[in-house]
């Protein structure tokens, strides 16, 4: 298992944090009122790029040698990793080539495409994607980032938990949602050697629950095209990152798409501020099973903010 | 003129703190690279009320004594003061009185509502909402707060001022949107005893142009039933406001109904906020007029965030 010491997280904090926000954490009186408890949101919405993935992906542009930096990077995602590739790419002054699906969305295609990335468009299934990176690595010497099982990026993403140890005092639970488990094993890495006490918890649609199976049943589940609101949890478990999960996490929660919604709602209400449906995935799973969840003082990260507007769930 | 010290304006941010919010100031490279210079939104819409209102209100209430706070406060109000007074009167255990008019937007109502605060229905149109009050007030005893012509709600607003200048080294310049003038006069006197060399703008719709023709004229001018996006900037200015921003502002800067949804909408997709039109007023007559704006490095203030998200301006 990949288990990098709390230094090594702290010199990747140190590394990345020119270009990268510490992002707030908030908190609305009327909703620890409706939750029963104090419920902090740490707004990695908030990121220039709009997720958390900017973390991962710096990092991971950081910690190329010279050589392969002058190839540049690629890898083959529809959404947040995409853009934060291309932004770290775009930095530091070396190329990126990103492999979409023609079927993303606008305004993340807008996005990859303003901070200079090469898109190359493909069909919207795993064998083109695949394919079309592998051709443009073979032209060009790219490496590849993969977006959650790439110890580089699940090391960026446990700084988040170092920053929610420093802006809240006694966490005593982190709920985050899991898709690929980039973001869910780098806050347990983090937060295992931060505190002793503190319980880990993932949340997870009901329509993607296969890292709900892959815990139960003690292997990773693959994903069979899950039809949930929430698009950015649609991908399976990577080796890297299901030990950690398995090793560290407390307990796997599951929510409905009506929750997600209503979450995603309140949030916007409550809040003002912009996430989008994977990021309400936590306080749906929340709204839903508070019993499950004992805690008096629970963090929940909001994974990102990218939105269509034109096409808002509760339209 | 009223001019309290800025000693007097500490002691208010002292008293209200406990019960507002000390608001993120956020930025992005984009938004950077479009202004040409860096740019500061200082997030009143992240208060738990969605706005800066939050501030007078709660320094009003806090400024009652033992025997005006028993017979609680009462205003006259479609917007985000009336949901600010009904919270500040909430958490003092004190009663509001709030006339709104029917056409209200049901958010609004909902917030105020929801509050405790005990809302009589009006017509639509001042003199409705004067004589309501008035005989709610006749009633009841109940000491009238008026949204922007009352030196401790001025007092309150002021304290924006003092977290930004607490946050950012240096501004160079403050853009706040005008209506009733609470927000820009407060940011005057505290700003204005912080830095000599700080120039204060104010922003405004070219159809609810009242104070722009006001600082022209030399006097108050009124505002005629102003069809602007921007609610929250219909009124006119106070006699108490109005000497404040007539000797303080250095200018005064109008922007297109257009602009004003273009701003917005690039504030929500890139810094991931909710922001209502009134607060993307600034933003607006900056990308306007950026060569009226000489400062390299501006602070706008994002004044509220109540936004009907069924009813969105580019939809």
């Amino acid at each position: 298992m990949f288990f990098p010491s709390l230094n090594a997280i702290k010199a990747a904090h140190s590394l990345i944090r020119p270009l990268i926000e510490r992002t707030p954490i908030l908190h609305h009186p009327a909703i620890d009122t409706i939750a029963g408890r104090k419920v902090f949101f740490k707004c990695e919405n908030l990121q220039p790029t709009g997720a958390f993935k900017i973390r991962g992906a710096t990092h991971a542009v950081l910690s190329l040698d010279k050589k392969q930096a002058e190839n540049g990077v690629a890898t083959h995602s529809s959404g947040n990793h995409a853009i934060a590739l291309a932004y770290a790419a775009a930095k530091n002054n070396i190329d990126s080539f990103i492999v979409m699906p023609h079927t993303a969305p606008a305004i993340k295609k807008q996005l990859v495409q303003e901070y200079g990335a090469r898109i190359t468009f493909c069909e919207p299934t795993l064998k083109s994607r695949e394919e079309t990176l592998q051709s443009i690595q073979q032209k060009t010497g790219a490496v590849f980032i993969h977006p959650y099982n790439n110890e580089q990026v699940i090391m960026g993403q446990a700084t988040v938990a170092l920053e929610i140890f420093d802006q809240i005092s006694e966490p005593q639970t982190i709920i985050a949602p899991v898709g690929g488990g980039g973001l869910m094993s780098g806050i347990c890495l983090a937060g295992s050697q931060l505190s002793s006490r503190i319980r880990f918890i993932a949340a997870e649609p009901q329509k993607a629950d296969d890292a709900y199976r892959s815990l139960k049943t003690g292997k990773i589940q693959p994903s069979f095209d899950p039809q949930t609101i929430a698009d950015g949890l649609k991908t399976s478990l990577g080796d890297k990152t299901f030990p950690i999960i398995q090793r560290y996490v407390d307990d796997i929660i599951l929510c409905s798409e009506q929750s997600i919604v209503e979450a995603m709602k309140m949030i916007w209400q409550r809040l003002h501020i912009i996430i989008e449906p994977s990021a309400a995935v936590p306080f749906a799973a929340l709204l839903e099973n508070p019993d499950k969840i004992k805690s008096q003082t629970i963090v929940l990260v909001l994974s990102g903010g990218n939105v269509d507007f034109d096409r808002l769930p509760w339209n």
